[in-house]
């Protein structure tokens, strides 16, 4: 099938609107377009739709008229607030149509913008994208989304032309627990690699030369990701990856390299004291991934 | 060739001898004669060669039988002086061989040893085990080693069998402070990993259910270290991943959903605290690998 007859028969089915065209609208606008489905753009300022049409795009004139383009409705503003602006007068046209909003918020936010879509008649699916704006439209590039699990598979062909888009359950609540979950795992990952690249720079080594062996490593460390949930999920630590006595005791190590280097103590300052307090909460003996534990009772030694 | 033939062939040109026979040790040995490699063994108590012998190991009555027994010597003990300890008896035995070190140490003791190899005439790799025992022996387990590039070259086959064996340098003192900033690097993640679990989990999310798209997300998060190691090598630091005052902002709304869920605060704090002290350095606007030059500096706000 050629190219425009794919067009043609996506069209019929699968017309996508776009509201909201800053970075990233843009970028899922392309993407769908990429992917040969009959895209529909609006943006309060107009001319940031002029690229998109010179894509392809169809320019919808008002935010109804985008809504009404198709049976599958994208949202990606910079807040609740702004999505509730623009689709408010124009509730009456989301009946029976899916309204898919990436704009980020919060899990009550969410909730909230399910249940107006609810009271005018629409499906809702609530989503993130995880992995910036440069990634979209690639299989690696991943997108969550909760709520209505029927307009997921409906529109799953759509929605797969962003990336690796998942669906994490019905509670539409799911997907900015998981944004912000996600954010604060990068965070962690480039907290250790920041302070890594610090030290070894410190003893000579090249940050890119370093970042080579360190993405080999990551493979193993996401590795002990997923055994480790599963001891939380079972509520059961063993030891095959080290105790939290012995962690500690090389902890110290990491922390007087970094003194004796100049570099920051943050970092290894945090993990020490992460040990320290599940070694006292009595898991000095258990698996490290017991400082689950630790964080989840909320406790604080200072 | 069958696997009898194979040994033999392997036997005249790589014998390799194991020191050490604790759990690493043992994993080592394993993975040499799983590779078809004649294996000589020796530990201080002779019982824990018994399940060796028994896979087709060469039990060594001395540690000066173990070292002559080829032109290999695989060295893991729980320290560098029990390392002196073993060898400084029979160091006249090494000279001409390759004494391969993967006890755990610091940059001045690797060089030390180095030094004291190279005057007994042997040559020196310094190493480190990075993937726990249990993934010895598969193409996945990294292992860093730096010292001499001519034994590196010469016994890479051999070496091989225990896994990714990345060659870092001249410098022996490389591997140890590899060692200890991928320790880092883990600790980051798995700190951050930790914390996610823990509110999410505190949200109603299955561990394990994490876990899968955390596994997706982490690739992301390797791209970003690649591409973050690049910026910190050429010192300039573009904001396409978001600018330092933009994850600033976003890290107040995790913390806050921490505080919301009645988890531990101390990891999102550590994130807080770097990106403010890079704003304090004149970073906001950056992008955040930034915080690469304000953890180098080593300057504390408190």
């Amino acid at each position: 099938m050629s190219l425009a007859e794919q067009r043609t028969e996506n069209d019929e089915q699968s017309a996508v609107s776009v509201i909201g065209l800053g970075q990233m609208g843009t970028r899922l606008a392309q993407a769908f377009l990429a992917a040969g489905y009959a895209t529909t753009v609006w943006n309060r300022s107009p001319a940031k739709a002029d690229a998109l049409v010179a894509q392809g795009a169809v320019r919808a004139a008002t935010a109804a008229a985008a809504v009404t383009a198709g049976p599958l409705v994208v949202v990606c503003l910079p807040d609740y607030a702004t999505v509730h602006g623009v689709l408010g007068p124009v509730a009456a046209e989301l009946r029976g149509r899916t309204l898919v909003n990436l704009t980020s918020g919060t899990p009550e936010e969410a909730a909230d913008a399910a249940d107006r879509a609810a009271g005018h008649g629409a499906a809702y699916l609530d989503g993130a994208a995880m992995s910036g704006t440069r990634l979209v439209g690639r299989p690696e590039a991943l997108f969550v989304l909760s709520g209505s699990r029927a307009a997921f598979d409906t529109h799953q062909a759509v929605l797969r032309s962003l990336g690796n888009t998942v669906y994490l359950g019905a509670d539409p609540a799911l997907a900015p627990v998981y944004d912000t979950a996600l954010f604060g795992l990068a965070w962690g990952a480039l907290a250790g690699f920041y302070h890594s690249v610090a030290l070894t720079r410190a003893a000579g080594v090249d940050p890119s030369a370093f970042a080579g062996v360190a993405a080999a490593h990551m493979q193993f460390v996401t590795s002990l990701m997923t055994e480790h949930a599963r001891q939380a999920q079972e509520g059961s630590f063993p030891d095959d990856d080290g105790t939290v006595e012995v962690h500690r005791a090389a902890m110290e190590h990491l922390a007087h390299t970094g003194t004796a280097q100049g570099v920051g103590t943050e970092v290894p300052a945090l993990f020490r004291s992460l040990l320290e307090q599940a070694a006292a909460d009595g898991h000095g003996a258990s698996g490290i991934a017991s400082v689950i534990e630790t964080i989840a009772k909320g406790a604080r030694k200072d």
